[in-house]
């Protein structure tokens, strides 16, 4: 059962790992760049909104995974948000 | 109680369909402008991968919410990844 609970919570840090990792390109190529012409604003500001919403979720199922992830992801979305709001062409 | 778990699943269902729905608007302008020069190619494999393993992590959890956002994410997540491939300037 612990086994279990250790190689079910192994997938959920794996899974919060790289999807909380892979912002960081993103966030780096668009800081070094300006480039932010193929982003939809839509996406990112639905996106964030709903990071916030599984962070209180993770919060509220006590899972370790999903309050770590959800929290740094939020961060990344929106310093990318920001850009796009900064870089876009009017 | 069964209240409470209402709203938690309540929370994680807004949580999964705006996660889930904000890639649409993404791969629609995406789909039109074959704009993919701005995108990390690092962010959106590992993002990718990632999907895949909360997906797992979703089926353990028994959560609802997880399953289906993180399916319709992973499919919309992989439509930009080959687009990103496709258009890409080499």
């Amino acid at each position: 059962m612990l086994a279990d609970i250790d190689y079910i919570e192994g997938i959920g840090l794996l899974a919060a790992a790289l999807t909380t990792y892979s912002f960081f390109p993103q966030v780096y190529k668009t800081w070094k760049t300006k480039d932010v012409s193929a982003f939809s604003m839509t996406t990112f500001t639905l996106f964030f909104i709903g990071i916030v919403c599984w962070l209180i979720y993770g919060i509220h199922k006590e899972s370790l995974s999903m309050i770590l992830a959800n929290t740094i992801t939020m961060v990344l979305a929106f310093i990318i948000l920001v850009f796009i709001f900064k870089y876009r062409k009017p």
